[in-house]
């Protein structure tokens, strides 16, 4: 597998989407001698999906590459067999999720990624995805029918915009609360927090974490102290965890 | 039907839960000449039940009740014919909706109390599944089967904890931005944000909006400007909302 599993799609400074990821993106489509893109767009609900497919395209512009939004094509499905790479956009994770089964698509993306070698780029929505399920997103549930497992790339759950600040005052649970809240009723699992401007990037059978910020990743298990991983961390042991 | 539907347990100050709504709880508990309260502690994760039924036990000893766990009766169902007043406290909401369902307490709940006008109290996730669904929630779905359809005592969605801050530098969504993604996939429904320190109070066919810390509520609908409704305000008019 390739796959560069970014937290969100933009830091402070950026102009494009996933620019503080594109060298990494860029050595991966030349090492796969990507021509063809397929974007999925199904998780942008405040936008259009032609515009997120836009800007994808205008983020992969120095690379010799078509860009096609999934949303345009006749045969979805077929459009994933035809793909050389896919990049799955941010947004609400429940509408992506549920679309992608809806469509019939879970099973092919599997097949194009885990079997096939075709690489897979996300942000937020797009890496939560990968993993067994989206039970650790930070988003709404807005679907009708709320679908949770999801394609399964990788053994552990993502928290994507993973923070551990809390605003002044606010008597919420914080987000390091929620996330305990998922061990002690799923107490073998691992859940990673990726800080924004950070990734995970899967080549073959080995797994780093990176960031463009230097921000570190929190590995959390229950009943241990977390562990926190710094950026250029070689976290393949990650791949073997229950899940 | 009696409803106090608070956004949280605790404001700044505040050593009981409960605490800034006690005035209006102690109102409706002499009022309805309760006796039995049965505390619904399911939603609680990272402590126990029992302390959390203890909890709320302290918070209503100054009146002449009893206050018993759901949890350590031997027929739930029962124990909600019996109750003349339900408190449900706040923590996860999908745990806490999921075991409404796979106890088979919904129906009961439902009539209990809107039918035969047993008092319901509700904080945080027992506020949010006052509503059709719990799809407006903050927190993560914990749970393997992600249940949404709730209670339906009023016709609007709620966002307990609601606030329109952000953390500084922080790319995620915010929190209007996730309710507006929702409005979008549902356009007949509104979302009520109801800050902290605030509640809901229905009696009868009445419905005012309190806040202990004089927040005011945000109403939103699609493609409308959100409305600010002040603490103190008749907000009957929101029990006719389509669902």
């Amino acid at each position: 597998m390739d796959l560069l599993l970014l937290s969100n799609g933009k830091v402070a400074g950026n102009t494009k989407v996933m620019e503080f990821a594109l060298p990494a993106i860029t050595e991966v489509f030349n090492r796969k001698k990507v021509k063809n893109v397929v974007v999925i767009p199904y998780a942008v609900i405040r936008s259009s999906h032609d515009d997120r497919t836009a800007m994808v395209a205008d983020s992969l512009s120095h690379l010799d590459v078509s860009v096609t939004g999934l949303h345009t094509a006749d045969d979805p499905v077929k459009a994933i067999r035809d793909a050389d790479a896919i990049v799955v956009s941010g947004g609400n994770t429940w509408v992506l999720n549920k679309t992608l089964h809806d469509l019939g698509l879970i099973g092919p993306i599997q097949h194009a990624v885990a079997k096939l070698g075709v690489p897979y780029i996300g942000w937020s929505a797009g890496t939560v995805i990968s993993a067994p399920t989206i039970r650790t997103t930070n988003d709404m549930c807005i679907v009708s029918a709320a679908i949770t497992p999801s394609l399964s790339f990788v053994p552990f759950q993502i928290n994507a915009h993973y923070i551990d600040a809390t605003i002044e005052g606010h008597m919420g649970e914080t987000r390091d609360e929620r996330i305990e809240e998922f061990l002690i009723v799923n107490p073998h699992q691992s859940v990673l927090g990726i800080p924004e401007g950070s990734w995970l990037a899967v080549s073959g059978d080995k797994m780093t974490y990176q960031a463009a910020n230097d921000k570190p990743m929190h590995w959390f298990k229950l009943n241990q102290e977390r562990k926190i991983i710094e950026a250029g961390s070689d976290v393949t042991e990650l791949l073997s965890l229950d899940c």
